[in-house]
């Protein structure tokens, strides 16, 4: 077939090489993992016996139905019977799980979507919307699979051809893409902006290159086509010719040798020309992560996103012990060194059972400090795991989304409580552990008198201060363009921040994408920002990058740029800090 | 039955006396009128016709299906089938014409609410959803009703009992409102936060009482309860004691007899008792309205919502010459006074066809500018039929959303570009007309240098203005309790924008919610607002109110309010002003 090349939003910078490898919404809420050839027949069983038990599921609603019930509903029951007695669903999926390893969950959607495929070819739009119906006798077999999950290791029987897949979806929410953490997987597809900007998080911390915001990729690209994602470039390269292909394995190895070679800063300090020191932290998301922030010497976390021990657990809560250990694991491998903790962050735009999800407007709704004080005995559950963290290294609380001083006396007052609770019990805590605010509102900007007064320290998120000051949502891709983030309003926001953290003299640090965006080291160490918080995999560029710059030399020409309210002058007044 | 008391948002203040007239989703995209008793057989022979017609387009589908079709389709249609012959779909909605007069329309989806309820009650979960094979037969009937419409008189035949209804629903969309400006509905309730702050705007509008984010009021009232509407409280009563009804009654009268004696004030000049004159302006959202704000001796128009022109056509927009006559009528309707025309303000937020609107943000989309700078005819033909009314009187462009510099710039050029097209056909315009910006987004305030330099005049939008500083959806009832329009970053932000436009010597004014909050009026005028725009409805009372104000005792009081970071010394403060 021709080749042909997409553009999108890289989020993940990187290249990939791997064949495609489509998923369709209902294929993403379930498991993927590779049966090793010795437990292809028990998984085979495995779904067979999920067939036969929800044909009698259906046998017995059948017969409970009051005599009064309408005279239809039988109708309904009898189409199902008959979709799960058909050979496309009672026996294809068994095929796929016999020729392709999958496990049972996956062939069966797999098998689906080629159902769904088919009606959707059909004209009249009432029987085209039957695709309800094979998806509810879909969600009736999942739900009895559910718990007879293979347990046997995975990825027993990677192959040639499963072994570099690309996943290629319309979109995929960051727990979905946790699933994919096999080792199998080296890149990220999606038509959509991003299920959230958490979708680009997540492909970051993985360090597995994205490209989101493809339009219809999903439709143009087949089932195990090549494709190359340059991620530095925004485009995904379909089809490619062998020599473009050759090229590609070319530059990978150069990626490769060129990150090798920053490897070796890792016990450097980052200290700029003129000898200021800058403190590199870590953004992660789960204490494993941890390694990957010691691996490239960081100077501490700056965040660690404790949604993420929230998320994929269908809802169910982790315990404070639950939390407490992954807090400790993260304290004890980062040996003495920092860790903030940002409270959980979920809510409307994170809902931990997408389900629930109802808000018009998700991200100006119930979600992160509004939710957790909402629902105080899952925050005071979160904050005493916390605390006892703190018991084995200095750790630092991260509030996240304040913009009222009575949100900000409320929580500490819960600070308080959840001390005094770990108090009574003789329970060991850092008594004098800080707390700071993100600064992601535009209100708190505006309000910093007071954020300054009641806490310790403060963390610029700044791709939620940008979303909100220049009302764009950083996932949609039909402001994309809009989107700015050396924008006059938010260089002002920046500048009033460092200016009034420094005159309070509390410490204030940026952990949002700018921190890690090498355009951006030098304007925001000129501004006078002293830490940055980013991904691990970032933070050896930037440290490069810091020791080359001389912040005596950048001080005019910063002015000049804050003075301006010009796009064009801005952007070129970064562009000629690059060459002091 | 027990009288009893829900709480709500006020949206719309007054008292409405009336009986609940319960609407579910499916109601509300129908017309709702009811017909004279000459009119009911042919309204009965109008729906059983459609019926008909129906049964009649199952049938052709079936004999259409090719032979290779699935055989489980087939079962599908025969359920529809069965659901038309039923008699509760075919006999129940003749009765409702011939005993309550409803049109065809309104009587069917009124049994189809039956027959879902019935559902509801069903245990079985896959059961339950063929609730949607109800809905797509109601669906076709409904298309086939369209175009067949009664075009007789509405409301020939208003009784007792359908004289003063009150609108229940879980949401209500503003164009789903404008069908009910009948005189027989007096008074809306909602479950919802409003489908979007919109519905608040167009029951100001109508002067109708209003209470949204009632919880689950349309579950616990009944069709024809009597209710109370207190929108000055925020609550409603559901079905009254004779006592608390007698109180209302009062209550009511004497609000009219209040009004009365505020029409005095008509001719009135608005001048503090310092004699600083205020500019007193009316929000209108169609021709129309005009008249209401000649009634209450409006200095002009402030904002002419003009997205309401395009909404309710099924997204067939108006023609040039359509908008032309509209902007033209409320010209010459304002006799001399200025009329301020702002360009469409719909895209994600306010879809122009509902089923288009897949955003997840959409109050973070590509919404008014952003939408119109997409679409450039559409834009082109809306500034050309502005540009053409200005001949026939002083007329201003107000842009919403606008937060880049390209933006403005490409605004003033389409505005230029249209100039150009009408200068060519020798149409007359005002070549001086004046471009203004609204300000209603972060950005925007904090580039204001920026916008002063291109443009002629400013006006707040302190709704939008206020959602995206505080990141708080004004119409989801989850964060209302953070919705506080005097939290220290707006007035930050309205102290920021008063003095870069005084200080730059162009116009500012305020036409969001603020400007017709009497309980704001001081505070407004004390830190240097000179003209307020505001729903007609609201205008004598805050004319009233500036009568009494002696901007000199304002002076150090209001100081004292802006150097404040703490919500309770603000709002205060703001209480001590009224005490001047």
């Amino acid at each position: 077939m021709a080749s042909f090349t997409l553009q999108g939003i890289p989020v993940s910078r990187g290249i990939a090489i791997g064949r495609a490898h489509l998923l369709h919404p209902a294929a993403l809420e379930v498991q993927h993992y590779l049966v090793g050839q010795e437990q292809v027949e028990a998984e085979v069983q495995r779904l067979q016996k999920a067939l036969a038990e929800a044909e009698r599921e259906l046998q017995k609603i059948w017969s409970d139905l009051p005599t009064d019930a309408p005279s239809e509903l039988g109708a309904f029951l009898d189409v199902h019977s008959l979709f799960l007695s058909d050979p496309m669903l009672a026996q294809a999926p068994l095929e796929i799980i016999r020729t392709r390893h999958y496990n049972a969950e996956w062939a069966l959607v797999t098998q689906i979507d080629v159902l769904l495929a088919q009606f959707d070819e059909i004209e009249d739009e009432y029987l085209r919307e039957r695709k309800a119906d094979i998806a509810q006798v879909a969600d009736r077999i999942l739900k009895l699979l559910t718990g007879t999950a293979n347990t046997l290791p995975k990825h027993a029987g990677v192959d040639e051809l499963n072994a570099h897949m690309i996943v290629v979806a319309r979109d995929i929410s960051p727990a979905d893409m946790m699933q994919f953490q096999d080792s199998a997987f080296v890149g990220f597809v999606t038509d959509e902006g991003g299920h959230s900007a958490h979708t680009a998080i997540v492909s970051r911390s993985l360090g597995i290159p994205a490209v989101v915001g493809m339009g219809n990729a999903s439709h143009l690209i087949k089932q195990d086509d090549w494709l190359i994602i340059d991620s530095v470039a925004g485009v995904v390269i379909v089809a490619p010719p062998q020599i473009v292909l050759d090229e590609y394995r070319a530059k990978l190895a150069d990626l490769q040798k060129f990150r090798k070679k920053l490897a070796k800063l890792k016990k450097t300090s980052a200290v700029t020309k003129d000898g200021t020191p800058i403190s590199l932290l870590a953004n992660i998301e789960l204490p494993e992560h941890a390694v990957a922030a010691n691996e490239v010497g960081a100077a501490g976390v700056g965040l660690f996103r404790s949604e993420f021990l929230f998320m994929g657990r269908n809802g169910v809560l982790p315990t404070e012990e639950e939390q407490f250990e992954a807090y400790k694991t993260s304290v004890a491998a980062m040996k003495g060194r920092p860790v903030t903790i940002r409270t959980l962050d979920v809510g409307a735009d994170k809902p931990l059972d997408e389900a629930d999800n109802q808000t018009l407007n998700p991200a100006l709704g119930l979600r992160a400090i509004r939710y957790c004080l909402a629902e105080p005995q899952l925050f005071l559950t979160q904050l005493r795991a916390i605390l006892r963290a703190s018991a084995f290294g200095p750790v630092q609380i991260l509030i996240p989304m304040l913009s009222h001083g009575f949100e900000i006396d409320q929580t500490l007052g819960m600070i308080e409580q959840a001390k005094h609770q770990l108090a009574l019990q003789n329970i060991a805590f850092d008594a004098n552990i800080k707390i700071g605010a993100m600064i992601e509102i535009p209100a708190a900007v505006l309000s910093l008198p007071m954020f300054v007064k009641k806490l310790d320290f403060l963390s610029i998120g700044t791709n939620d201060l940008i979303q909100y000051t220049l009302a764009i949502d950083r996932a949609d891709y039909a402001v994309a363009h809009l989107y700015d983030d050396v924008h006059p309003a938010i260089l002002q926001l920046l500048d009033m921040t460092v200016k009034a953290a420094n005159k309070a003299d509390i410490p204030v640090s940026i952990c949002g994408g700018m921190a890690g965006d090498i355009r951006l080291t030098r304007l925001l160490l000129g501004m006078g920002f002293r830490a940055l918080s980013m991904p691990p995999a970032q933070l050896l560029e930037i440290k490069q990058e810091v020791m080359n710059i001389d912040l005596m030399e950048l001080n005019a020409p910063i002015k000049k740029i804050l003075r301006s309210y010009d796009s064009e002058v801005i952007e070129e007044g970064i562009r000629h800090l690059k060459t002091l």
